[in-house]
């Protein structure tokens, strides 16, 4: 199973992103610092790899603390201020932040290395928990299939976005390993070609039976008749079930609406947030024009030219069929499903 | 004004379109052969400006004849072929493949010299009547932008893609003098990237605000509320109004569509293919899966992927607002307008 990130002498060592498919390397982070760029920059990336590295950042950092016990908390809260201030979209950094403030107010009598033993043994409690419930997603979103399907996603919501096996592509996988998977469809998802560069690869790697297609072909493969579901991942969902996700996924969403194909989201109960009445209110990060000018370091227009760029979208509740999580399947109205 | 082809010391000399927006180069098609590598290559692209190249490429093969005049019918017929296989989709090469022979028939009598000369006045002759034809579309075009617009177009139907002027972007060329375009957003195009590279150049070289996105972002910023219109070109239209255009196309109209935003072709007549009832009967060309597979030459994901490439795409006339042509806007029912 690849690995997306490993604890190991006292350091987080990260599967580096941005060198795949070419290399596989895996680069070590010794502060938090360390962690929080490698988020930044897209080393790791996936909503719930995103909050568990955060989770392990912070509980390296406190690991690393040198002062007094009175600054401590001075030293924990911006510590924790850089990592959640890496990307503001996917939620589950702030709800990995939290669980583990959990752990730092029930623990705050303790010394800094004892609570950072602490932290530790809980951020490895999510790294386990999240790959359980990825299982979890793929059993339930599996049986959503009922004949062999072309299921076509966006970005990549596989085991590289996660502690391992997937969202959406669990449910790939779990339905692969049933044969209900005929072929995926990978959209290459730019700007920074999530789809092209790592589901294509992870799913290579599985012998999973992918095609590979520009983001403006889906609607075209739709037309043909080539797809059967559409299954993505989630960066954040707001009470009314509204789903922030790799910019493109509203397009892929108004298209299988229009020709009636079914529209998953996969995503742990984590990337819920029920605090947003609706996705309205979700931030959508916009991340630098130079990802939109230049691929792989390569320049595609004029070099001044304006951009806009946005890393996320907000499909409507209205769009989607159902929410996959490790609980069960959520269906419409989502204001009702997802109170449960 | 921008000059795609220049016919000068008997020679055709194109801007290699490959090289831009970097490099503005020309160079010298010297033989029918080379004429037809360059549009198979995509250094000439566009629909219309295929077919004068086209054109240019038929007269210059009969101009450096040197057989016997009981050979000439063959020879012709082989050099018509090389030109008329370059590309399957776009009808202008067709249809100026048929002008031409037009000129051939009614001179067979002549000698392959005379013959010639006459075809390249015909030629000549395309050159300037496709630069007045867009003008016209403009003109109409621009009519129905009531209000100054945010205009989304996708691909380069530009004077890029003509002799001069442009299709859709002659339309907003045209308004944009009247003061009707606030903005142009220019979808980048992959996997050829002609958006990003060619009509994001040829705006800018104009002064006409562009705003360059990902194809993916299309949806979102229709969402945003930040498009007034879509105007697109087109390589074929079938006699219902069905339009064969660049791959994304379609996917653009379901999204203006569900938007409620107008959705124009802007094309000349000798887009219109009146022998096909149906969109269902374009040929739809596939290109080499490299194309996919990397960005300007740099890989961008796993070298032995599977790919599917298709060049274009079948917009239904259900999703048509209008087809500008250089007579008159025309409206559905297509069926009933494209007869006059």
């Amino acid at each position: 199973m690849i690995k997306t990130i490993i604890w190991e002498n006292e350091q987080l060592v990260i599967l580096n992103q941005n060198k795949l498919p070419e290399e596989v390397i895996y680069e070590p982070c010794n502060s938090v610092h360390e962690v929080a760029e490698a988020i930044k920059t897209l080393k790791v990336r996936g909503a719930p790899l995103i909050g568990v590295t955060a989770a392990f950042g912070l509980a390296l950092g406190v690991t690393q603390y040198e002062g007094s016990f009175e600054n401590f908390h001075q030293y924990y809260t911006s510590i924790r201020e850089e990592l959640a201030a890496t990307r503001p979209t996917a939620v589950n950094l702030f709800w990995a932040l939290q669980r583990m403030d959990g752990v730092y107010h029930k623990n705050s009598h303790k010394s800094p290395a004892e609570l950072g033993r602490q932290m530790l043994d809980e951020a490895q409690a999510m790294y386990e928990e999240d790959i359980n419930t990825n299982k979890m997603i793929g059993e339930h979103g599996a049986q959503l299939l009922d004949k062999p399907s072309r299921v076509l996603t966006i970005c990549n919501a596989g085991a590289l976005a996660t502690c391992g096996y997937g969202t959406a592509l669990g449910v790939i996988r779990t339905a692969y390993k049933q044969n209900k998977i005929i072929q995926v469809w990978a959209c290459e998802t730019r700007p920074v070609l999530q789809g092209a560069r790592l589901t294509v690869w992870e799913l290579m790697q599985d012998k999973i039976p992918v095609k590979l297609i520009t983001d403006n072909m889906a609607g075209y493969i739709m037309q043909l008749d080539q797809v059967d579901a559409v299954i993505v991942g989630a960066d954040r969902i707001a009470a009314n079930g509204d789903t922030a996700n790799k910019i493109g996924t509203y397009t892929l969403a108004v298209l299988a609406k229009y020709h009636h194909i079914p529209f998953y989201v996969a995503a742990p109960q984590s990337t819920i947030d029920r605090s947003l009445a609706s996705g309205q209110d979700i931030p959508i990060e916009e991340r630098a024009a130079e990802e939109v000018r230049s691929i792989r370091g390569v320049s595609v227009t004029v070099k001044d030219v304006e951009v806009f760029n946005p890393a996320f979208d907000v499909t409507d509740n209205s769009l989607i069929t159902g929410i996959i999580t490790e609980k069960k399947v959520l269906r419409p109205p989502f204001e009702h499903s997802l109170r449960l």
